[in-house]
């Protein structure tokens, strides 16, 4: 959602340039990048404080997929989190998912948390629910691709397999999710597309063949977590709890206002 | 375990052979290995019909890691029984979880379907949940490493997770386990040693490095799925339906003298 939204705006510059230069129309899409850059900054730093009010000190967290600098303008926004929270002493461990089929936990997720210093474990996927049987696990920390207005949320696949293991631990899982990635043109879950992609990620992802050769695959992007699975999400403006149809009708009055209504949510 | 009491077979054979020549030897060990091939041979095809008798016509069924004929004398046991339910018409399609990190199901699990005529999907272990929740799937068979006193079962790290994903899903999990795989001197799973293996399973698993160098690795062998979330075990003997308590102490007491004892169980 973030991506489009991003482009939509270099669209709109474009559209505005009809007498402007060549030269005149490169500035104006590199001030409207950088100023869509500082606001992404500004919505990590803001997103990190609020979600790292939820986590107690010396927390262990899980997070899966990658929702860090590399896929933000500035910490990431699960990441945000569990880099603002590592600041204030409150991050133990941080256990990453490897996320198959393409390893962005281990790849992207593990590189970016050992870079800032931060005590980080890769797991395969299937691992999380024994993790989460025989260590102190406090919150499952996850960002999402997009929220629908009764707050399921889509997010790489594997999420709703861990929101189910949370809860069945006690876990609180938590969704990292700036207002941008909010789709309230989607009523529910049930009506987001998911997009299947090629099998060849799953049986030719390392460069050699791990499964018989025109097998048929299953390897949908992503998946949808139901609300109800969700403990609380966390955005720029604030922490939004259960229930979320209150919150979520006032956010989504507010939301093309970027209004703060939300800060007294958390 | 099976691989244990067959060398406690062989160490048998040796013991009383004082007298013997080493040809002799040779094949009074060859024997033995010939008659544990046979048994187990039978123990597939008889668990498999028993387990067979669980599937309704034309069903779709998960199954973790390998469990056939490459890990076992016949069909195997997991797979014995969707290889004998596919014989009778009761099998739609298998869908196999690769089973990171070593790729089990990939790797042999699709291949042997394959090989048998047996439709065959792969998925990313994470994948699963979503998979439970937009396909119709109608039950998990997976095999077991030990099973316990209390109906504990250790299996292939991932299928403790697939266990509470099926149960969220009102999905039965059948484990399919021969008699001598029960281990009666262990009172619960939480007496079983679980092994940790090499992190480099994880992050090198595929000839080059999927993480950066010197992460620390969560690389459980197994896990241990509780008896709770156990629908049924299949045995060469008969299917042990819940509570598994008596059904355990009269096996407890039966197993040695290979009774059928719980022929009526199913």
């Amino acid at each position: 959602v973030n991506l489009f939204l991003g482009l939509k705006r270099a669209e709109k510059v474009l559209d505005s340039s009809e007498n402007l230069s060549a030269a005149q129309i490169r500035r104006a899409l590199q001030r409207e990048a950088l100023a869509v850059l500082e606001e992404d900054r500004n919505v990590c730093q803001r997103l990190g404080e609020w979600g790292a009010g939820l986590l107690e000190n010396g927390s262990s967290v899980i997070t899966h997929c990658n929702a860090g600098g590399l896929a933000t303008g500035g910490f990431g926004t699960a990441l945000g989190i569990i880099e603002a929270a590592f600041r204030q002493g409150k991050i133990a461990r941080v256990y990453a998912c490897e996320t198959r089929p393409l390893l962005q936990g281990s790849r992207l997720t593990a590189w970016e948390l050992k870079e800032a210093g931060i005590p980080v474990t890769v797991l395969c996927d299937s691992a999380a629910a024994w993790l989460m049987r025989t260590r102190r696990i406090d919150a499952v920390m996850v960002g999402a691709d997009r929220v629908v207005r009764n707050g399921d949320a889509a997010n790489k696949i594997g999420t709703y397999a861990l929101a189910i293991l949370a809860r069945r631990h006690g876990i609180p899982l938590y969704v990292a999710a700036p207002l941008s990635s909010f789709d309230f043109a989607i009523s529910s879950g049930r009506d987001i597309p998911v997009e299947s992609r090629s099998g060849d990620e799953v049986i030719r992802g390392f460069g050699s063949d791990t499964a018989p050769p025109g097998v048929d695959v299953f390897n949908p992007a992503f998946d949808v977590t139901p609300y109800a699975l969700v403990s609380a999400f966390v955005t720029e403006s604030g922490v939004i709890s259960p229930p979320y149809k209150r919150s979520f009708t006032k956010l989504r009055n507010s939301v093309h206002r970027n209004s703060s209504i939300l800060e007294n949510n958390g």
